[in-house]
């Protein structure tokens, strides 16, 4: 299917502009192309002309009185961009020869691309508009729980977006040991629990550290069977079986799971919390996202060992609000714990991410 | 001066689009906003709808047979960006059940905002669109040789934009490190020269290592007054003086520099080339970018010690055509060299960065 090109060209004056002079100035460009004119005057508001071509392709040519000038066109890409870009180009010489010296910037952006089969448009957690560089799309798929997308990005390798979030791509090993504690742990000997964790990158470095034994509970198969197969350089070989010798992947909600161990008193001395911001569990009892995250915690620190270490991601930086509430919840466990915070730069994620170490405090002194 | 918002909204079907049903379904969702409305039909090509509202906001609607159909709204912020999500929301639902299950895809990007005296918009070096999050524009001047911007982001602190290139953010000590050869050297008691590096971040770094004699050579006085003052975290206080106990500043064009000290036979260990990937020099004998990288190195080889190491910045990894052709003016040096190549995750680049280092092949084996 065609997609459509959207480009855009915008020029801010130092001084209120003259529409008029403005608009009878550019006016012969878009007539040039044989183009269908059509002029909406507001006076208070200044102009706007909209231009149709006959191949299907328009453009907008908008003159705020307070000078700012805003040219959009939109073409359907079997067209070259070129075109596109010769028309702007003539758009720009004609506006600095008509206001000369009173131009303050002009600004073009790299066309947007609409409605094409690869979508390279996911913004950053914080909300802004990031286009990746996304060549294949690899792997699509609706699962029980989730929309899960494996994305080819050219420079961070597959990429994995869980309905809309960009969740890890295989550059990106420095997400995994930020929520292993940034190389200060010792794995060796240590029972270990990973909640989620379904791209098998945490599982893939700690298996190699020696551990006792590491119980990971995903509740999504179809993540582990995508990821298995298209995010190699993130998992290796570790999801190829459920089981070896130091590790089991159990796929479960891990609420049942923590509740089983707690009434076990099976403990552990590191528990990494990798599940999804938004929470996917399909245990009825959570009605907030915050009571969610809570049980969550209070049902680690349960299985935790009163050394132990609780790992998570937390937020991207500028979500302070998020950041502090989650803080909140955290004096609000069943047990005291202290946190410390770490901010990292994860490649694919185009944001810095914050991530926390939980752990208990010491009641006995 | 009030800035424009223009929002978008995206339908991907799975099949051709009843241009005449969809057109019909939504009008009424602008006539209820009190928008004018003008069609234009090409009957191939499908419908473009105009609405204009009384405000100067406008809207557009193109629906094209094939199964695309694609909002934009414009409208300056002093209206409330509220009332625009409003309008799309309404949209989406009447889209929902006007296509049903034929949609495959429904796209809202964040808005962009046209003409703000806050440009928050600064295309990577591959050429994709990325939006920072600059709150504010900390200081703004052309030079004799560039524009020169300092812009606060949220997360990265302070950012030097030279000529439109984001150059480096106060986060990015990645970009320092790399291009010192990544904590690999010793630089005690080493001559080093740094062409470039303005910003002095390269230099507070080194001088920190107690070199025996840092020589930066930088052409733009105007560039080193900004960082001083506004990029303390890359630059401390090293700017604050041109001279230092270990260090002095040239404000020099470095090709006539580079001249002198090989004529003088001076040598160093180590030299960096942290120049602007666009070269700014005054030299008249380059006519062309290649050419005046070559004449660099060349003259960079003339004053390297035979042990010496010469690192540099090459460019995003994507970009691999020009990568190559600067791969392949190292083979056409005065003297054989070799090279070594590092992929860095630069936090304000949004994308990942080549750096280079090159040496000497010993000649006497």
């Amino acid at each position: 299917m065609a997609a459509a090109r959207h480009s855009t060209l915008d020029f801010m004056l130092s001084a209120t502009a003259d529409c008029s002079a403005v608009f009878k100035g550019l006016q012969p460009i878009f007539q040039e192309q044989g183009m269908t004119e059509t002029i909406h005057n507001w006076e208070d508001h200044g102009y706007l002309a909209t231009y149709v071509s006959k191949n299907g392709s328009f453009a907008n040519l908008r003159i705020y009185p307070h000078g700012l000038v805003l040219v959009d066109v939109q073409s359907c890409n079997d067209l070259s961009g070129g075109d596109v870009e010769q028309l702007l180009n003539k758009i720009e010489e004609r506006m600095k020869e008509l206001c000369h010296r009173n131009i303050k910037r002009v600004k073009r952006l790299p066309a947007i691309v609409r409605g094409d089969a690869i979508d390279k448009y996911w913004p950053t957690a914080d909300g802004r508009l990031v286009e990746y560089d996304i060549d294949e799309v690899v792997y699509d798929e609706e699962s029980a729980y989730q929309n899960i997308k494996i994305l080819h990005s050219k420079q961070f390798g597959n990429i994995l977006i869980l309905s809309g979030d960009v969740n890890l791509a295989e550059s990106d090993l420095a997400y995994t040991q930020a929520i292993m504690g940034s190389g200060k742990e010792d794995y060796k000997d240590k029972e270990v629990l990973i909640l989620g964790g379904g791209d098998g990158g945490i599982l893939y470095e700690i298996v190699k550290l020696k551990p006792k034994m590491v119980t990971m509970v995903e509740i999504d198969q179809m993540v582990i069977d995508g990821c298995r197969k298209y995010m190699r350089k993130t998992c290796g070989d570790v999801l190829d079986n459920l089981k070896g010798e130091c590790y089991q992947v159990l796929i479960e909600d891990c609420i049942p799971v923590l509740k089983r161990y707690a009434k076990e008193e099976r403990m552990f001395d590191y528990v990494i919390n990798d599940l999804t911001a938004v929470p996917i569990s399909t245990s009825p009892e959570e009605d907030s996202t915050w009571e969610f995250l809570r049980m969550i915690l209070d049902l680690s620190m349960k299985v935790l060992k009163p050394d132990g270490k609780y790992f998570t991601q937390g937020n991207c930086v500028n979500l302070t609000e998020a950041l502090t509430l989650y803080e909140e919840q955290l004096g609000r466990l069943y047990c005291p714990v202290a946190f410390s915070k770490e901010v990292v730069c994860v490649p694919s994620y185009m944001e810095l991410w914050v991530f926390y170490t939980i752990w208990k405090k010491r009641t006995d002194v």
